[in-house]
């Protein structure tokens, strides 16, 4: 139907007819002649009809917004004087001879150009609409190029593309598990995966070697934090391999797309332990880009008076950090710090001390504080040598348990970086590893719970993590960039011993763990070779790669925060002849509730 | 942790060191030396320990079938009366210095070069065994390999690669909709899409152009006929196309993909209208491997007094047909006939009447046949001149309404060509074209249902369209290979007055069209394009070029018949407090049975 796309057309056209198809973006009158602004995929050019072109005039006359278009005509340059910079055709245009409506349109219920202004729900409604706007053609071709690219490097890699099912095993308690009821088996239910984890590690027992997948997985839970029910990830896993193996084969990957497709060369990425990371930065996903930096004194307060400081301090699980922000006298107003003091409030703080350094070297005089009547002066000193302040730096402390220290002040830093624009860099990846294995759910009390999942394997022996779990590090790695966690993995375990070791850990008896994952166990029976492997989120990939503000801005059809599409009205209601075939009914309001 | 792939050494190895990682396929012990296969992706390599490897020796007597080795030595020639021409390194081996064992391994539930012996359900219960065999191995390489192969080529045609949603709108009576209880909205249903169709469709409204997905589909039905409830399509649109760019690209595809991974040339592919192939296969799926056609004779047999021909022969809906079977008389036995007799019956067929032509020129004892004595002799005679019979040829005949004796001899056709091996080719490709856009539901009493689906544009005008519903054509086509549908579309409705005439025809009234298409009938008011697509069935084109035998072959981890995974027993009993927490529960039994 057309010879070129309306982005193609330059002045390398001139003199050629073209036919052209795509919408009006807009319609102008100018001294008797019409100006029609024709967009498609691949950009936007002017044609021009002038009345010599008769009914192919009067038509043009009558296009509105949003029509759909075929033109043909001659490319021509455009005088001097009417040359439009801005446009990457703007040194051509048509003069038309031919054009055909395809396609009425109706006044759109928003201006394609001034999205900002209208809520998302209405942009989610009429979401073809909203896809038309440049910004999000330009995202959805991103992610398809970039999408390309990532099977691209790991064919190259040898791995092989194998799909793994959608309708699974659903557990008994899947809490975050979308359901689906079975026809054929009244009172059962398969589950969506929330990832492909299981299945392929069964396909390393298989021998693949190496297999990848762009995998649809499903959560049902909050919506909030920027979360879909469903996301994409890009599943890998390798057979024979150690951590640095499958680091260098992904880290390779994210350099070379950003190489490829951002123009940016990010160099090895530096690895940071847990414990690190926790300690220079308060956060498993640390933001390298910004320069402040977490400085323990916990050591510094055990003797001071001062009860915030001094109890946190004698506790075991407690924390006291300082974080120092250079020049931040003049930087921040007392309402910006009593704003930050609220902030902070959210993570469980409960204040948020902090010290001005006037003067370094008077510390009679020269420190501005609440706090510092608490302490003594040879404390302070010890403060100051430690956080290398120098006059005119601020310093905030937090002192409680250790995982509210380190949420607050690790949030605080880069709420900081944020509103002060302290970002030394665009880009800032780097490598987490050396976890623990386990977790304590109630602190120090509870039971334990994997810090990635039960499949990760200890870097310890099976005795050694019985005898002490909480000890105990994993062979799991976390890709961050950004502050944000583009991905993580781990070897897995292949030994069925290690495996029941862990459950047990994690208080999974053997009747459970045979019902639950007796698939597992026995397939690491038959021969499982060690492995290991990583899954990226490729929406949040393509989201930082775009500078969108939200992964629903590169997803062509996200749900809303309450899990619903408000384009096709989904989810819907459903008759109950149908329900009865799947032998569920819907429970009445006050069994609900109950 | 290892050097090379088993497969890949060959004698250009010999003298180097390789460390080797793999499972034991085979261990032998002859003249005190062990003789190990180690078997990896890529292929097997036989590994020689003697004595004087000490204890690696005394580890490789323990190793036996499956285990998991890690084998460092240095490749050598086989001794000439050793050499093994059927293993691709059957020149070398390994002379082996170094073994670990990563994993031990029970003995096996079956023998892994053994399957056919086995049942598919134990296949299914081990499947990370069954797909450990060289044929899995061979398809799933295979099918990574191919789907590359499609991706790369719709990318070099413009397709952008776009995700759309699993958890879609569900329809009031979606009978075969799998659905997914919303825990948000209580008592409202997510559905798992059949095919992306209305979201590409959003697409192109949208302005992406081309798009493609290698997408999963859903369909909640009877298991028969070798289908499962997920599989994959290759699925594409675009806009401002006609048929033919559609036929184009997607037959250049096909024609690709065997030229470079079947090492076939196809061809350009010939078309069949629907008409023509119903005419002369008795189906839309003609497999034209099979140089047998059917001739209608219904002409011939208005005014015979045999009521078995006469009656559907003077009946609009009626079809009378003949099949020859050139050299039959000899090919099948008494017996033989009475089978297809038995088989026929399946497809509504009351009888198969036949005429054994024994002598071509002789009308009056030439002719074996239960029927000769109630035709003729001139309305033989037009028989044998119309389907050109020679001596020694078989006639069969259908008389019956025409859906049944098109199903009925239109199956005998393709049964013969494989009972009788009468196949003219590997491959025969084509197009069906021209189909009806509806069928009555009850012959030609019923209510109109869409042979493709409602959003196929017929090739006449509205007004044409609602005046004579049963006349009108659609722009759809199908890709038949070797008698199965490849893949199937259309060039889709892109005007809103168009689409609700359709509906109207389907007995679908403006409320109804509201509420379950409001989102598609206002996408087409604001400037929808003219596009079209086509989507294939993957699984089913990797088993076809494959060889497998079923689809669940070219599948990681597919369904049993009864749609349910046997190796993680999905689907499965879910506890009643997540049911509530979905607002559902389950039915009593009597409750189901009402």
């Amino acid at each position: 139907m057309r010879t070129d796309y309306c982005g193609a057309v330059d002045a390398s056209f001139i003199g050629r007819e073209v036919t052209l198809c795509g919408w009006v973006d807009r319609r102008r009158d100018h001294g008797g002649v019409i100006f029609i602004d024709l967009r498609d995929r691949d950009g936007v050019l002017q044609v021009v009809f002038d009345p010599d072109g008769k009914e192919d005039f009067q038509r043009a006359d009558t296009v509105r917004s949003e029509y759909v278009l075929r033109v043909t005509g001659k490319v021509r340059a455009r005088s001097p004087e009417t040359v439009n910079p801005n446009m990457a055709t703007g040194e051509v245009e048509v003069y038309g001879r031919e054009l055909t409506i395809l396609s009425r349109a109706e006044t759109p219920p928003f201006q394609l150009d001034e999205h900002t202004a209208v809520g998302e729900d209405v942009r989610l409604k009429y979401r073809y609409l909203d896809l038309r706007r440049a910004e999000m053609q330009h995202h959805f071709r991103f992610r398809s190029k970039v999408t390309t690219a990532i099977r691209n490097y790991l064919d190259q890699q040898g791995f092989l593309d194998i799909e793994t099912p959608i309708l699974t095993r659903a557990t008994p308690e899947g809490a975050r598990d979308y359901l689906v009821p079975s026809r054929t088996h009244a009172g059962k239910f398969f589950a969506l995966p929330q990832s492909p984890q299981l299945f392929k590690q069964l396909l390393m027992v298989a021998g693949f070697d190496r297999y990848y997948q762009i995998a649809k997985c499903f959560r049902d839970e909050d919506l909030r934090a920027d979360r879909q029910p469903e996301f994409t990830q890009i599943d890998l896993e390798a057979s024979f391999v150690s951590e640095e193996d499958v680091m260098a084969v992904t880290e390779g990957m994210i350099r070379q797309l950003f190489r490829d497709h951002q123009d940016v060369e990010l160099g090895a990425f530096p690895r940071l332990t847990f414990a690190e990371a926790m300690a220079k930065y308060g956060s498993d996903k640390p933001d390298l880009r910004i320069p402040l930096q977490l400085v323990d004194v916990k050591d510094l307060m055990t003797e001071v008076e001062f009860k915030v400081f001094s109890g946190p301090a004698r506790d075991p699980n407690g924390r006291v950090t300082a974080l120092k922000l250079p020049g931040g006298n003049d930087k921040l107003t007392r309402k910006q710090i009593d704003d930050y003091t609220k902030f902070v409030s959210i993570y469980g703080a409960k204040g948020l001390a902090y010290i001005k350094v006037n003067d370094r070297d008077d510390l009679q005089n020269g420190l501005q504080s609440p706090i510092v009547k608490h302490l003594p002066t040879e404390v302070c000193a010890a403060i100051l040598q430690r956080v290398e302040a120098e006059s005119g730096d601020l310093i905030f402390f937090g002192a409680d348990t250790g995982k509210v220290v380190s949420e607050a002040l690790g949030a605080l830093r880069c709420r900081l970086g944020e509103d002060l624009d302290l970002f030394t860099c665009d880009w800032a990846p780097l490598w987490v590893v050396d976890f623990p294995m386990f977790e304590q759910l109630d602190g120090s009390a509870g039971a334990w719970t994997p810090l990635h999942h039960p499949f990760t394997a200890p870097s310890c022996s099976a005795e050694a993590l019985a005898d002490a779990p909480g000890a105990a590090l994993s062979r799991a790695y976390d890709m961050v960039l950004n502050g944000t966690e583009l991905g993580g993995g781990s070897i897995r375990i292949h030994d069925p011993v290690m495996q029941q070791t862990v459950f047990q850990i994690l208080g999974i008896d053997a009747a459970e763990q045979r019902e639950k994952f007796g698939f597992l166990l026995d397939a690491l029976k038959y021969g499982a070779p060690p492995h290991g492997g990583l899954a990226f989120g490729l929406d949040r990939l393509i989201m930082l790669m775009t500078g969108a503000g939200s992964i629903r801005d590169v997803m062509a059809f996200p749900k809303t925060q309450s899990a619903a599409c408000v384009m096709t009205d989904a989810p819907g209601e459903v008759d109950a002849a149908v329900l009865r075939e799947l032998h569920i009914r819907l429970r009445r309001k006050e069994e609900s509730a109950g």
